[in-house]
C-alpha cells in the first residue's frame, strides 16, 4: 500500500501555520517532570489535541502518583501500532545561555527553538499531525494505532515499568515505533532497535558540620566535599575505566557480527568534535575506537556536582553538605538495581557509608532484539517510500529511554525511526532546536509507515 | 591611668539605644565584596561615622581599583595605636536558612543577628562608638590613634599588602589592635599575636565539550567534572593529609614552648563538636591532638565546588566545565605565591595543565612574634581593669587575616583583642550573631586599653 502523496503535501501546505502555531502552544507549556511544573496541563493538552483526531483517549495513572500516561487508540486493522513519546522535557537552565526564551518557540532561518521542541515534543506533534492529514486526505487508517504517552522520560521513566505491569491487557501490538531517532552531520538517517539502559543516582554526603563552618575548623573537622571527591575517585580512573568493584564481572560480550556491524557503521568524528567544541576524543583515541565506545560502552557521567559556596569570588567555610548526580549507562547484563547495589557495597567497603544513595530513575537495556522484524521492514519502507531515503540500521540507540518496559518486557518488536534529531538539535542543552523542515518530513515518514505497516500484515 | 568607669557606663546606658541603631544601620548597607555590592556606600558611612568623633578621616585607593580603605586619625600622646577592622562581609547565602533578614539587625533575647554584625561590623562600630564615649566622659584622648579600616578582608585582602606599601609614611604606630578575638564555651576570653595565613584559589577545567552535551556520548567525550575529581584526590588523602608535591618540605618547626603553649590552653572538644553538630573530629582524633592541629596544621579545604546541574532530580548530560574553590591556610614558611606555584607544578605533572588556578587572594602567615610587647601587656591590663577577666593568650588565631602586611611588614606588634565573637557566633554562616552585652563590654574595653597604653608609655 502506498499513500497518496501529493493530496498529502497538499494538506501540509494549507495548514502549515496553524501546525506551527500548535507546535508552539505544546512548547510553551513548561513540563519539567524533575521539578514538579506543567505536568497536568500538558498531559491535557494532548489529550485533547489527540480527541481533535478522533482517538479515544485516557489519562492513566503510573504508580506512586508520577505523572499520568496518555494512552489514546485511533483506528482499525489487522496490524496495531503502538506508538511512544513522552510529554515532559528537561529543565531549562542554564537560562542565561539560551538566546530566546526556553518556552516560546523562535523561528529563525527555517530553524525552530525550544525546550522540548527536540526532545520530544515535535515528535508527538508532528504524529499526531500526521494522523490528522492522513484522515483528511486518505480516509480512515488501515490499521489500529495506540499512543503512549508518558511524562517522566525525562526522569527515567520511573513509573513506566510499574504502569506497564498494570495495563499490560491495552498494550497488544504487532510493533513499536520509538522517538528520538537521528541523522547525521552527512544526512545519513539512522533506525535503531533498541537503547542503553541507565541509572541516575544522586548521592549525599552526610557526614560533615550541621551548618556551613569558619573553614578556620579545617584541621579538626571533615570536610563533606572531600569525601565526596575521594569517594568518586575511586569509581573511575583518569583513563576513563569504570572502577566499581564487580562490575567488570557483568559486562556482556555480543556476538561478532554485532561489532562487525557497528564497525561499519558511518561516524563522522572530525565532524561531532568540532560540533561539539572538542579538540580530542577521551584518551586521544581515534574514530574507530571512538565508535566501538560509543556503541558498546557503559559509562559513569558525572552531570551535577555542588558543595558550598559556588558564588563570585572567596567565602571561607567548610561546607555542610555536599552532592553529586551521576548517570551510567548500562548494557547487558548490567540493570539499575544491580548498579545501585554494587555502589553500596563499594561505598561501604571504603568507609563511606555515610553518603546516602537516593534513586532518581532507572531502565534496563533493550539491546538485544537486534534481528528481522516486520516493523523494522516498515521502517525502512517508509524512508524510501516517504523520503526517498535509505537510513543505516543501528543495532540500538547510545541514549536511554524505557524501550525495555513497552518492548522486551511485553514482547514487541520496536523501531527507532523519525527525523527531528540533527547534529545540532542540542537536545538537553540551551538552544535545543529542530529544523521546520524536518518537522514536515516527519509527518511524510509517519503516513509511509503506516502504510508500509498495514501493507505488508 | 584608669578611665572613670562610672561615668563612661553612664553615657553608654543614655545612649544605647541610638548605639544600637547606628550598629543596625551599618550592618543594612549589603558591603559584599566578593559581589562588588555596596562598598563605596559603607565606606562612607564608617566616613561619616569616624568625622562625628573628629576624626581626620580620608578614603585612600587600593591598587587595581580595590576597595577604598577608610584612614582615620585621631587624639595625640606620646604612644600611637593603630586600630585594623573591615568594612566588608561574606556573602549572605544561603539565604533560605537564614531566620530573618541577613542585612535587617533581628534583636531576640539580648543577641543581634546580622550578616558581618560578629565579622566585623559589631567590633568597628563600638570601637568607634567607645572613643564618643571616652571624649564625652574623660575628655581628650590621651594617645594618638590611627584607623585603617579596609573592604576587602573578606576577599583576601588583595590589595592591602600594596596599599601599605604606598601608605608606609601613615602607619607609624607603637601596637596594633586587631579585630577578631573571641571567647570560648566557658567563657575564656582568647587575646593572640598573630594568625595563619591563607591562599585562596578557584580551580576551572577547561577541557571538555563548549556545551552541556548529551550524556549518551559520554564514551568519547572528556568530563571536565571527572578531571576535577581526578585532579582534587590527589592533593589530599583520605586521612586528611595534603599530598601536594613539595608542600612537606616547606614546613615550620616551631620551638617546644610554642607547643607547649598550646598544649596548655583551654580546649573544650566536647561542646565545640555538639555547637558544630559533629560527633567525632576528624581521623577519630583526640581533643589533645585537635588543638594542635588546629594551631599548627596548614590545611587545604574545598570551600565550593560546582559543575553541570545541580537542580531537582534528573538531567543527563555531560557538564561542559567544573569549578572548585581552595582555601590553604598557611604557617610559615609556606606564602600564597609559593602554594599556588607548588599547585601548578603539581598539577602539570599530572597533565592537568588543562586546570587554570585563579588566584581569589592571599596573605602571609604572621606566626612569629609571639613574645612580650607593650600591646600584649595593655591588652591583658585592659581585660583586668575594663572587664575584671583574665584572657588566655594564644600565639595566633587560627584564622587568617592581612596581619602580616599591618604588623610583621611594618615591623609594629600587634594584639587581637576584643568580645564579640562568642562560641557560637556562626560568622561567615546563616545567623551570624553577638550578644548584646558583648557589644558594650567591647566598648569598656577599648577604653580600657586606650588608659592602659597610654600610661605604660
Amino acid at each position: 500500500m502506498i499513500f497518496d502523496r501529493t493530496s498529502f503535501d497538499r494538506y501540509l501546505s494549507a495548514h502549515r501555520e496553524r501546525f506551527l502555531r500548535e507546535l508552539a502552544e505544546l512548547v510553551a507549556i513548561p513540563s519539567v517532570t524533575a521539578q514538579k511544573r506543567g505536568i497536568q496541563e500538558c498531559a491535557d493538552a494532548v489529550q485533547k489535541r489527540l480527541e481533535a483526531v478522533d482517538a479515544r483517549v485516557q489519562q492513566i495513572p503510573t504508580p506512586n502518583n508520577g505523572s499520568p500516561v496518555v494512552f489514546a487508540e485511533i483506528g482499525q486493522g489487522k496490524r496495531t501500532l503502538l506508538i511512544y513519546d513522552h510529554y515532559d522535557v528537561q529543565p531549562e537552565d542554564p537560562v542565561e545561555l539560551w538566546d530566546s526564551s526556553p518556552f516560546e518557540v523562535r523561528q529563525e532561518n527555517g530553524v525552530l527553538y525550544g525546550r522540548g521542541i527536540a526532545d520530544n515534543k515535535g515528535d508527538l506533534m508532528s504524529r499526531i499531525q500526521a494522523l490528522e492529514t492522513w484522515q483528511q486526505t486518505q480516509g480512515d487508517l488501515p490499521l489500529k494505532i495506540k499512543f503512549v504517552v508518558e511524562g517522566e522520560e525525562e526522569i527515567g521513566s520511573v513509573n513506566l515499568h510499574g504502569w506497564v505491569d498494570e495495563n499490560k491487557h491495552l498494550l497488544d501490538a504487532d510493533g513499536v515505533l520509538w522517538e528520538g531517532a537521528n541523522y547525521d552531520e552527512d544526512g545519513t538517517y539512522r533506525v535503531a532497535q533498541g537503547c542503553k539502559g541507565i541509572a541516575y543516582l544522586e548521592l549525599r554526603t552526610r557526614r560533615g558540620p550541621a551548618y556551613d563552618l569558619h573553614s578556620s575548623r579545617a584541621p579538626m573537622v571533615e570536610n563533606p566535599a572531600w569525601r565526596l571527591v575521594w569517594a568518586l575517585s575511586t569509581l573511575k580512573d583518569t583513563n576513563d575505566n569504570i572502577t566499581l568493584d564487580g562490575y567488570a564481572d557483568h559486562l556482556y560480550k555480543f556476538e561478532d557480527s554485532i561489532y562487525n556491524q557497528v564497525d561499519h557503521l558511518p561516524f563522522e568524528g572530525d565532524k561531532k568534535r568540532e560540533l561539539w567544541g572538542l579538540d580530542r576524543w577521551v584518551n586521544d583515541m581515534d574514530d574507530a575506537t571512538a565508535r566501538r565506545r560509543y556503541f558498546f560502552e557503559p559509562t559513569l557521567t558525572i552531570c551535577g556536582l555542588e558543595s558550598g559556596y559556588t558564588g563570585t569570588g572567596a567565602k571561607t567555610i567548610i561546607p555542610s553538605h555536599a552532592m553529586v548526580k551521576l548517570d551510567f549507562r548500562l548494557v547487558p547484563h548490567l540493570t539499575p538495581e544491580l548498579v545501585q547495589d554494587l555502589l553500596r557495597k563499594h561505598l561501604d567497603r571504603r568507609g563511606f557509608q555515610d553518603i546516602e544513595i537516593i534513586n532518581l530513575g532507572g531502565e534496563n537495556p533493550s539491546m538485544l532484539q537486534v534481528g528481522d522484524t516486520a516493523i523494522k521492514r516498515a521502517a525502512l519502507e517508509a524512508y524510501q517510500q516517504g523520503l526517498g531515503l535509505v537510513p543505516v540500521v543501528e543495532p540500538w540507540m547510545r541514549g536511554s529511554g524505557p524501550i525495555y518496559a513497552l518492548s522486551d518486557h511485553i514482547n514487541v518488536p520496536v523501531i527507532c525511526a523519525g527525523t527531528l534529531w540533527h547534529p545540532n538539535s542540542r537536545a538537553h542543552a540551551p538552544n535545543e532546536n529542530i529544523l521546520e523542515k524536518d518537522y514536515f518530513d516527519n509527518m511524510r515518514l509517519v503516513a509511509a509507515l503506516i502504510a508500509a505497516f498495514a501493507a505488508n500484515a
